[in-house]
């Protein structure tokens, strides 16, 4: 063995913020990490190296002895301390300390890792004051926070040592079963509590659902113009998506049927479709019923807002009409109540319920409890039905006054889709403007605007503009309009 | 058209939790669906409905407007109601009001649907009492639930508008910067705020890791016997599992190296190997990261327990030693803390931080607010540390209680692998002993125990079994020993 007392350990300054015995360890282990001790030297004793720092012994002790449990040292009773010897001799590794270098995102990423770098909420980041006419955004205003906050007050201070083990990945019972109960009453739907999963979002269902059925080049109905987070999901995970016109009774299922028949799986916003706002024909719905059941194919209906609907009681969905298990229906209370609540949930065939339920324990494990109990007792309690009653006549109020407001202020050459439900309206735009351009124009001042051609699939839609209304009050509305007609120089 | 005044509706009598128009609306609409009801026949009036079933006309008003709206009935002025014309003629739809029938699981799941079916977290529903020896299982009994509470009570009664709308998918800034904080100092890792995100579960980071980093067939390192866990993520999403055998140093790279040097990715336990508990040595440390370098693999270290080394400080993760962003650490507060937390979080190099919250957002949006409140309070107020403290003194006694008891009860033939860490043991058994069938007659007599067998990938590992000492006190575990002695008729 060499020997090292005479090595000059050629350890820097300490820096502030470490303690001795870490600046020691460091030091050492850098040295070792780039070559500079090699393996099998042997290192000054403690006791030398203390006194060469002016530094307690015992910081130089602990410093070795965490060297040597990490497999750096090895100490030998009566010969002393050494540099291990199966290190690998060209080490070429720097401890971390700066900001790593970064490979090439696009060279590290799988492909389908690739498509993830497309989401549409990445740069939702954060909760924005809300600028008239930002869609999907419902009204805080009137959420009853105080009775929430009552409620997440007294369930908090009551967590005990039974709610801190694993629980079902299905979600909350009594949450799931009150979500069967006001379902059987708004939605005409006939479900069991266990045929409700709880998820953090309709992203989330979707996500599990193209998994648990669809297998790599399988194809799936998409409306075009449609929501682009479910053709994200679809796309990511390798289906093939089939992009299906639609018109003024929603999907063409017709088309559909020609293009792709044996597809295993359609998409589909029948209550108010994402983003045009018409409602699926019955027609329709029973037509691809029974392309479904034929083919074994899937239906996933998307109800994110059909308790909105202004004229009357909503539409059964076709969930209701589906009796044999080829209809998943999901909803959202990140749209009904408030986005941040995180919660969302799904309703299954029972074939389904098993697998799904298996598939969140896979990936998710399952949602913290907290707010599913503040949920259930929102409900059960009947607030929820309350504050979506009286939701409705708000968001009614509001969607007159967007209509009012726009034709008034912007003209007969601005369309607008008749509002029968929901947050959003859609305004298309006359001819000779390019939406895009006009979004872009609007944000530069002050006016949020989707543009349609966002939705787009296949087709560039009509050019056009997905605006919010709901969290804006009539005042706000007018004004809000006023200024995109200074905007555009109408 | 057809007169159908003469037509008997033949509506059957009203089921009592039925109010009186959605049970003319259900049979009318049923009617319609089974074909009974052809289209383009007209319907009695709404007087005449009236009458004949002694119903207010007001009801039927009300059941025809709905069924109007979604398009069932068509009304012309002066002419009547009648069913809607374009309805396909032979519906065969029946609505659904019973549990519908069930297509076979098997063959509507995708080919990845069915690996879903095999999750190992699927069966853990529900908070179960602790038994001895339930592995995995932090102790509940210490944890500080009045603090906890008291913080969560505070943050529930405190939430705000601003509160409500959309967050960053990569979790709550305040408790990334805690754990960045934390990590720093108890695990040597230099990371920004930004690099850490918050997951629900290392379930849901290894499921977002493997879709960004692995395609079809790409090869992935696994230790064998491993986390099932992660084997069952991967497989799931197509990838190519490596199984790699262990030693008392861990994996043995130099036979990965041989096996799959192309392998894009390495899932390795370095601090505490699940299932056997050794560590994994220095050396094989700087191979994985020399392997990783070289080929521009990714490591994930699986850091699920470390923060509970017995001996001493934790070992620096290989985390602290990669430069050159090969390695993702991940981190579970489910059994730091108590599993029902349902937090995480996962500390990724600078090039992959934008596409993982990026895959979050599209897959899941991002996580509610409250907890992750609740426990960034929680750390920054000292009480994680403090908690972390105790529970490696009460860990560490109960671990040896559970050596002497299991050399005391059971004698050496059954041999401990040293406990260093965490929350479990593994006991090996004498040859002649089959780990799946002493696992199933332990149960029986109310002991738990994981069979080793469990973990095993491509080769059945030795008989041994997984038993937690966490959650018992030293004279629980004596008398769970005392159980297992006469179960096993020792």
């Amino acid at each position: 063995m060499r020997q090292a007392e005479h090595i000059e350990l050629a350890i820097k300054p300490k820096p502030a913020q470490l303690s001795i015995h870490d600046w020691i360890y460091s030091e050492i282990r850098a040295a070792v990490l780039s070559g500079r001790l090699k393996p099998d030297i042997r290192l000054p004793t403690t006791r030398d190296l203390a006194l060469q720092y002016r530094v307690s012994r015992g910081s130089v002790v602990t410093a070795y002895e965490q060297l040597i449990a990490e497999g750096y040292l090895c100490s030998y009773t009566g010969k002393g301390t050494f540099v291990t010897k199966t290190l690998p001799h060209n080490l070429s590794v720097r401890p971390a300390v700066a900001t790593p270098t970064s490979p090439s995102v696009h060279g590290a990423l799988s492909g389908r890792g690739k498509v993830f770098l497309q989401s549409p909420f990445y740069h939702d980041r954060g909760a924005t004051a809300a600028i008239p006419f930002k869609p999907n955004q419902p009204d805080f205003e009137h959420f009853p926070l105080k009775i929430w906050n009552q409620i997440g007050s007294k369930r908090a201070n009551a967590i005990r040592v039974r709610d801190m083990g694993d629980m079902d990945p299905g979600g909350y019972l009594p949450l799931r079963t009150s979500i069967a109960d006001h379902l059987r009453f708004s939605q005409r739907i006939h479900c069991l509590p266990r045929q409700v999963a709880i998820v953090g979002s309709a992203q989330q269902a979707l996500d599990l659902c193209t998994r648990l059925l669809l297998d790599e080049g399988d194809k799936v109905w998409m409306e075009d113009p449609g929501y682009p987070g479910a053709n994200m999901v679809f796309a990511n995970n390798g289906a093939h998506v089939v992009p299906v016109p639609i018109d003024a009774a929603g999907i063409r299922v017709d088309v559909a049927l020609q293009t792709a028949p044996n597809a295993k799986m359609a998409y589909i916003t029948a209550a108010h479709q994402c983003p045009i706002g018409v409602t699926l024909s019955l027609e329709r719905r029973l037509e691809l019923l029974a392309w479904a059941n034929q083919g074994q194919a899937t239906i996933i209906e998307d109800d994110y807002d059909s308790e909105f609907r202004f004229d009357g009681i909503p539409l059964a969905p076709i969930k209701s009409l589906d009796s044999t298990g080829r209809v998943i229906y999901m909803g959202t209370f990140s749209k009904l109540l408030y986005p941040g609540i995180r919660l969302a949930y799904v309703v299954l065939p029972d074939w389904l319920t098993d697998p799904f339920v298996s598939a969140m324990s896979l990936t998710c494990r399952y949602l913290g409890l907290h707010t599913q109990k503040v949920l259930s007792e929102f409900i059960a309690d009947g607030h929820y039905a309350r504050h979506l009653r009286r939701m409705k006549m708000i968001y009614q109020e509001r969607a007159q006054a967007f209509e009012t407001a726009c034709k008034a202020q912007l003209g007969e050459s601005f369309y607008i889709n008749p509002i029968t439900t929901g947050l959003d309206a859609c305004v298309l735009l006359p001819s000779g403007m390019d939406d895009a351009l006009v979004s872009d124009q609007l944000k530069l001042g002050g006016v949020q605007a989707r543009p349609l051609s966002f939705y787009g699939i296949a087709t560039k839609p009509a050019n056009g503009l997905v605006m919010g209304f709901s969290s804006f009050t009539p005042e706000a509305i007018w004004e809000g309009m006023a200024r995109v007609r200074e905007i555009l120089e109408i």
